[in-house]
């Protein structure tokens, strides 16, 4: 009887049933016409070939920390417990900051430099721990000498080897003995009748205007679909687009060509030309100096 | 004798031999600058960690569906028996269209809106059977509030159940109660010595102009390698290239800088500049305007 | 006895311990606007859907065999042993060239045509053998009446073979009877206290310019971190950039929008800007023109 029963273990352990091993995701400023990511997989893969190795994107722009945190914090929700997550836009590699993993309370891991990436996701997910990294012992073997390609070197290492099941999450470094940096940005408010919020991103590829107005903020206009609402952006007080707009709950609400105001898929207030192009046509932009402010 | 029997059912199981696991294969108008295609792979891969995950591409021009279609007829053909194709161009999102699954005779699978998308691939593979998506059933839970990412709740929802075996076919939904919706445009006719066609698309990389001319029609003329076409284009019947080019196996056919018509890896009828752009040099596009004439 | 050794056997080979398959990891100038890398992955999943596959780049400039070998020099290093690199930059094809499988001293497998793709990762892994594909048994099937995508019809094709152990490197082909092509390019060189190189890549990104000096040719000038180094950049002896450029550590060492010199993520001399784009800045490109002399 202890033979099939050793098979047994041997079979559940060689299928990867027994084994830790999850998805490892990575997300970058690098875009793809190098070989950046390339070498980030290598390493990854030469840590554990039974990873399951994605993207979310490249093309962050080049140091922009919030893009990073935001595009975690729309996509990392939809990734089953247990993804290692690798983040890498550092505009200060190199200096003092930290690199560390962060644990949320819904059993997703972070690794990434300490530098705000982390502020949106943190928030939304919950903190259940954060660890520096031991560069000492998470570290790619032979790379001491290169200065300047830690998300091959430190992030893409430790995330494979956190998420092969190599090392434990408490075998990653100390607990971080502070804080972890946070982005200041604005929050949704309504005041008087009016609602007040930032345009945190656009969608690049239609045009799309998505502010962080959340559906139980906007519900407090009392809007119903074809409701007019009335639109004001400025970008650092400048006023950027004024008018009104009619509230949907899709683009097919309105004719080709009309703006519309509807909940995006992460049920926050956004604006839209049905086959057009918002941001194009009114010259609007993302980031913490792009206000919006909605009434009826 | 029992318990290895039994080890040996579990160890097939656990090993994804038995399982009906496939690879899911992507394509979209999303770009890659954004989460969303992230997403739609972390709900797949929340789904069944035993999927294998692909991208056709997800540069498709923004609601191009005759495009989307293109592409699906270009590769599909290239994968195993099973895959299951997620196809997500979609600009009547939240309108009436409906949302289904195609089965072709050769035991392929597209997910997607029903829209024209499917025009070319069912000509090719030819429709073995056709279901209308329940939502009911197959949506991410918690989803329904959310009107405008079914790339997401709904395709990429049910394309990992189908192609991960949670699902089988016909619990897609009921049978589709009508044809698929299919893009008008002409096909290739042979009449007194000249051959029509429409131009299907730009092998952008390279500016290569891709007709749908097929090895059969064209060989009507009884080309030889080496032999002049008398080759006209015109967009909409505005005249827009005419003239001679040698017909030959390859680029390499031709000098540097002349022109070449040549049977492309799809074996239709291509026009090419070695180591140039045809499309760039005559101002040449794509679509259903696009027509071209071709005579000795 | 017999039965519980037998199942053994059975879920060792099922679950991918016993099989010979690895990674393969592609790279191009196909882009990824059309269907090309979704047609050859295809191809890929279909020889063994055990494989694990992946992307280098597919953004290398059209037909440029520099850079493409570039690309292979600094990411194969970092991927395991027995990993196979398909590599399609290919203006040659329909041609007289040849299709090679190269094996390093290190184990890995590059495939190929003989173009000059190999030459940086034949000096710096060192060559193993080289055979030439035999396409009579290494092609896909029903391919031969298509001349023009030896990627998707030769290359994955036989690169998947390889990597899942359907074939020997030994059935590939015959061993090549001649050396493989090489492109020309200037090796750094200590002279009379000047050291001249080489800019062989731009990091597009973020605009830094990259040069073949590796660090011992460099150590031969003493300098230290916080040095002043004379620059000296010429495009086929046009002057494009003269100037003292601070060597650092990393970006850090200097003011945002200062220029730095530094050792980069393959330890050879790179110049950048804090924060900016040197490349973008004084107008510097790369490849066997771009000469670049430094001296204390």
């Amino acid at each position: 009887m202890k033979y099939p029963v050793l098979v047994l273990v041997i079979c559940l352990w060689a299928s990867g049933v027994v084994a830790q091993s999850g998805a490892l995701v990575f997300q970058s400023d690098f875009g793809l016409k190098d070989g950046a990511v390339g070498a980030m997989k290598g390493v990854a893969y030469g840590v554990s070939k039974e990873l399951d190795i994605f993207d979310i994107t490249h093309e962050i722009p080049a140091y922009n920390i919030w893009e990073a945190a935001y595009r975690l914090n729309q996509t990392a929700p939809y990734w089953p417990q247990g993804t290692v997550f690798v983040s890498v836009v550092d505009p200060g590699v190199g200096s003092e900051r930290k690199s560390i993993v962060l644990k949320t309370k819904t059993g997703h891991y972070f690794v990434t430099p300490d530098n705000g990436t982390l502020t949106l996701i943190s928030e939304t997910l919950g903190i259940e721990a954060v660890r520096e990294i031991d560069e000492r012992k998470n570290r790619l073997k032979n790379s001491q000498q290169s200065y300047t390609f830690h998300g091959r070197d430190v992030y893409a290492y430790t995330g494979a080897r956190l998420a092969a099941g190599v090392i434990r999450f408490d075998e990653v470094g100390a607990p971080l003995n502070s804080d972890i940096i946070r982005l200041a940005y604005q929050k949704p408010v309504f005041t008087n009748g009016t609602i007040a919020g930032n345009i945190d991103i656009l969608d690049i590829q239609y045009g799309n205007v998505w502010t962080n107005i959340d559906q139980q903020t906007f519900a407090r206009l009392n809007a119903k679909h074809g409701d007019q609402l009335h639109i004001r952006i400025t970008e650092n007080g400048r006023q950027v687009f004024e008018g009104n707009v009619i509230y949907g709950a899709t683009f097919a609400a309105v004719p080709e060509g009309a703006p519309v105001a509807y909940l995006n898929s992460l049920l926050n207030l956004a604006l839209g030309i049905n086959q057009g192009s918002f941001a194009a046509k009114h010259g609007v932009g993302s980031g913490e100096g792009w206000k919006i402010e909605v009434k009826r």
